[in-house]
C-alpha cells in the first residue's frame, strides 16, 4: 500500500501527496516507511524558512514570495506551521484566505500543520513533511512558523534560508529583539515598510546585525510592504543570492551533515525511550516512581535511574 | 563540597544559592547531587509562570507583582527566561533596570537564565532552578518567559498559576491568538490598558476564553498598567484565589503528578541517549551514519536503528 502510494507521489498525483503528510502528521507507522522510500528521492528543493513575530504579516509576505515565485516559473510546496488551539481556527482561515488565489494552482500545494503533540514532535513531523513535498518535486518549499521560540530555531535546523520578519511594533520599535530569533536569520525583512517608524527599525536591525556576523554572508535587510506585493521580487533575489552563497562557500553541505546528525539523534532518543516505556509500563514501576517522585520522596534524576534499570533488570 | 552548599542554601546563604544557580544553568554533575539532597525540601513554594508576545510589558508586570507580593511580606525568587544571543543582552538590561529597585532587597533573588542549549535542555534546567529557590525557603516563585512557543507550554507544565499577558497590537488586535497561548493561562491580563483598543481586546478575550473553559475555574481576564502599578493588586488577589482554588480542588496534587512524570521522561530520555552515543562516538559509528543520512543513503529512522543496534552489539 505504503509503495503504491510512494509511486504515485514521485508520479505527481496530489491526493497521494496529502494522504501522505496526513500519515506524517498522525506519526502513522506507513509515514515512516513511506520516508524510508522517498528519501533518496529528496535534496533537490530550495527550502525556505519564514518566522517572525505574531501580527507581522507572515501569511500575506509567504502568499507574496509564492505569486512571485509561480512568475519565474517554479513549483512549490508550503508548510504552515499552525499551532493547534481552539483559537488557531480563525487564524488557519485567515491564512488560507490570503492564499485563496495559489490554491487552484496545481504548481503549488499548500498544508496546515498543528503543532499539539509530544516534545520535539513537531521539528520531527516538518522534517518528514519537507521531505515528502521535496521528493514530490517541488523546486521550493516554504515552511511559514507562528512565534519566536525553541520551534523556530529547531525549524531554520531545516531550511536553507531563514527570512526573519520584523514590523515597526507596539510601544518597542523592535518587537523581535527579546525573542532571540535575529540570529537565525540569513534574510532580514522589515514589512509593513509603509508604517511611520520602519526606516528607524531598519537602522536598530542594521546596527544589531553588525555585531553578529555570518563568515562570508552579510545579513541582508529588506524592506517590504507584502500586501501591496512590494519588495517581493527583490526579495527572491537575495533569496537566490543566499542560495549560490550556499552552493560555492560549502555551507550546503555543512548544513545537510548537521541536520542529518539532530534527525538521527531525535529519532533515536525517541525508539530508546518507547523501549524503556513498553515494560515498565506493563509492571507498573513507572507509575510508582511517577508517584515518588510528585511526593518528593525521590528526585526525579535518581528515579531515571531507576526506571532504566527495571527495564533492563 | 555539594553536601555544605546545601546546608548553606537552606540556611539561607544567598551566596550558595547563585551557585548553586550557576552550576543548574550550565548542566554541572554538582548540580544534579544538589537537587537530588534539595529535593525533599522543595514543594512548598507557590510556582507563577508569566508570559505573553514581546513588547507586552512582562518584565515590568513582574517587577509591580514582585513589590506587591513584598508589601505582602513574602519572599520572592524571580527566574527571567533569557534568550542566549548577542542581541540579548540590552533586553537583559532593560529586565535588569525594570527590577532595580528590588535587587537590594534581602528577600528578592532575581536570576536571568539563557535558553540556548540542548533541546528540552530549557525546561530541565528551569524545573531545576524552581526547586533550587523553592528549597531555598521563597514563599513565591516567579518564571518570567519571552514569546509564545514550545518552551511557554513547557514551563506553563512548572508553574502553578500561569498568566498570560496581551496587549492592545500592532495592527491586529488580538496578538496572542495566533500563538495558541491562552489555552495555558490560568489567568489572563490585559497590559497597557490605557491604550485605545484595550477593552475592545478584554472583550475578544471572554469570546474566545467561553470556548475553552478548565473545570471549575473560569479564567479572569484583568486590565492593568503595569507601569502605574495600576491592577497589580487585584491581579495578586485572583493568584490567590487560584491557588485556592488548585487546593480545595485536587487539582494540585494532579499538577504534581503530571509534573513528575514528565521530569522522569525528559530525563530518562536523556540518560539512555547519553548511553547509547559514548559507545558509537568512539567506535566512529555516529559520524558515519550522520554522513549517509546527509548523503540520502539511509533515512534517518533507519539509521537510528542502526545506531542502537551498533551500541548494543
Amino acid at each position: 500500500m505504503t509503495v503504491e502510494l510512494v509511486q504515485q507521489l514521485l508520479d505527481g498525483d496530489r491526493k497521494a501527496l496529502t494522504r501522505l503528510l496526513t500519515y506524517v502528521e498522525n506519526g502513522y507507522p506507513e509515514a515512516r516507511e513511506a520516508i524510508r522510500d522517498l528519501f533518496p528521492h529528496s535534496g533537490k528543493a530550495h527550502i525556505i524558512g519564514i518566522t517572525g513575530p505574531t501580527g507581522c504579516g507572515k501569511s500575506t509576505l509567504t502568499g507574496a514570495l509564492a505569486r512571485e515565485l509561480r512568475k519565474r516559473g517554479r513549483s512549490i510546496g508550503i508548510i504552515v506551521i499552525d499551532p493547534s488551539s481552539p483559537f488557531s481556527q480563525g487564524a488557519l482561515l485567515g491564512d488560507r484566505i490570503r492564499m485563496q488565489d495559489l490554491t487552484s494552482d496545481p504548481e503549488v500545494f499548500i498544508r496546515s500543520m498543528a503543532t499539539r503533540g509530544a516534545l520535539g514532535g513537531l521539528a520531527a513531523a516538518t522534517n518528514d513533511a519537507v521531505t515528502v513535498l521535496d521528493a514530490a518535486g517541488n523546486d521550493v518549499v516554504l515552511v511559514e512558523t507562528v512565534g519566536a521560540g525553541q520551534d523556530e530555531v529547531e525549524i531554520a535546523d531545516t531550511a536553507h534560508t531563514t527570512i526573519v520578519i520584523n514590523i515597526p511594533g507596539a510601544g518597542d520599535d523592535m518587537q523581535a529583539i527579546k525573542a532571540g530569533i535575529l540570529e537565525i536569520a540569513d534574510i532580514l525583512v522589515v514589512n509593513k515598510a509603509d508604517l511611520p517608524a520602519a526606516n528607524s527599525v531598519a537602522k536598530q536591525l542594521h546596527i544589531f546585525m553588525s555585531l553578529d556576523r555570518q563568515e562570508g554572508w552579510t545579513v541582508p535587510i529588506l524592506k517590504t510592504i507584502a500586501h501591496k506585493e512590494e519588495g517581493i521580487s527583490e526579495l527572491l533575489d537575495e533569496i537566490g543570492r543566499h542560495r549560490e552563497f550556499l552552493a560555492t562557500s560549502g555551507r550546503l553541505e555543512e548544513m545537510g551533515r548537521h541536520r542529518a546528525r539532530r534527525q538521527l539523534l531525535t529519532i533515536t532518543k525517541a525508539i530508546l525511550l518507547g523501549g524503556v516505556l513498553q515494560s515498565v509500563e506493563e509492571n507498573g514501576t513507572l507509575d510508582k516512581l511517577v508517584e515518588s517522585v510528585a511526593t518528593k520522596d525521590i528526585d526525579p534524576h535518581s528515579a531515571a535511574e531507576r526506571l532504566i534499570e527495571s527495564a533492563n533488570g
